[in-house]
């Protein structure tokens, strides 16, 4: 998606630790207008597995997935939970995710209310580096005994495993914009 | 907002502690037509106020804020973070927040990147029940010299003082579904 690569140029910082930092319009600032033209590739690239839910992570896989939602008709739109809340069931299902920027395991949860035998399930996130989101969803999908039509990332980076972990479990997957390589003076190549 | 509050009679469950759970449309899934109404509805409310920018707090209020940042002609949408991240700069605003439904204290943080004196900021957020995050989001404001131009809750319990705390304040506060009472029977009634 050029616009994206042209954007994620321009705004993107690099972060010691090989952290590719784009808060000023997808992670903590959202440009709405963005996510609705990612919403729509997704929605391009997916509409063929006919989704019946979007499922994602907080906080922010939100936008994207809402975004998305609108093209698919509105369907509805779970986002996995990283802490317990004492308004949460105790009736759900559990993964483990190791976060790669913040260096420490989450148990990621989703209500079984909410996720079934029956739905065909789209899983999108922000990010795809190591794979330890997505693996933590799919898990949870597998769980749910839920179908799983297909894996969408907004951003990968293509030296690291997550998009091949996910594509061998067979699943399809598409990305918006593959990093290829991000160098010490701030310049990002995409593939 | 009536069809809100039909909504919340419907699928609303009222748990221990005076929790009103409404996860089913707002708070994990997300039915993402009614956040585009209930965008509309806070359009409707704030359009003479003309914030440049919407500021919200992870993680249910960043569906509510983006639905309605379409209808302000797509202004960025800012949503606060409550837990430090490695890639989050350490040049942020900072305010305390205690959690009602999980009976802790977060820190919240806006990166000053994203927030200062020139803004013209709407708030949004899910509950308003005492008024903790709402508190923390115009604390944040204050600091980055911004200026508050409205406050708006999807929800927010009448007998509790958040909504009382916030227009003491001085500031406009809107609230799409006003609960006036939860019975043990789980009878929910609206003002």
């Amino acid at each position: 998606m050029k616009l994206l690569e042209e954007r994620i140029r321009q705004d993107g910082k690099i972060l010691p630790g090989d952290i590719l930092k784009i808060d000023n319009f997808l992670n903590h600032q959202i440009d709405v207008k963005l996510m609705d033209q990612i919403g729509e590739e997704f929605y391009n690239l997916f509409k063929d597995t006919k989704p019946s839910k979007i499922l994602t992570i907080e906080s922010s896989g939100i936008a994207i997935a809402t975004a998305a939602s609108r093209y698919f008709g509105y369907i509805p739109v779970v986002f996995a939970k990283k802490t317990v809340a004492a308004n949460m069931s105790a009736n759900t299902y559990e993964a483990k995710e190791h976060s790669y920027t913040r260096n420490i395991e989450y148990t990621v949860q989703v209500s079984r209310d909410y996720l079934n035998e029956g739905d065909e399930v789209l899983i999108l996130d922000d990010f795809l580096a190591n794979g330890e989101a997505m693996n933590a969803l799919i898990s949870i999908c597998h769980q749910a005994k839920a179908k799983i039509v297909g894996c969408g990332s907004v951003v990968c980076k293509t030296y690291q495993p997550g998009e091949k972990r996910i594509r061998d479990l067979g699943y399809k997957v598409e990305v918006l914009a593959r990093v290829c390589h991000m160098s010490d003076d701030g310049q990002i190549e995409f593939e």
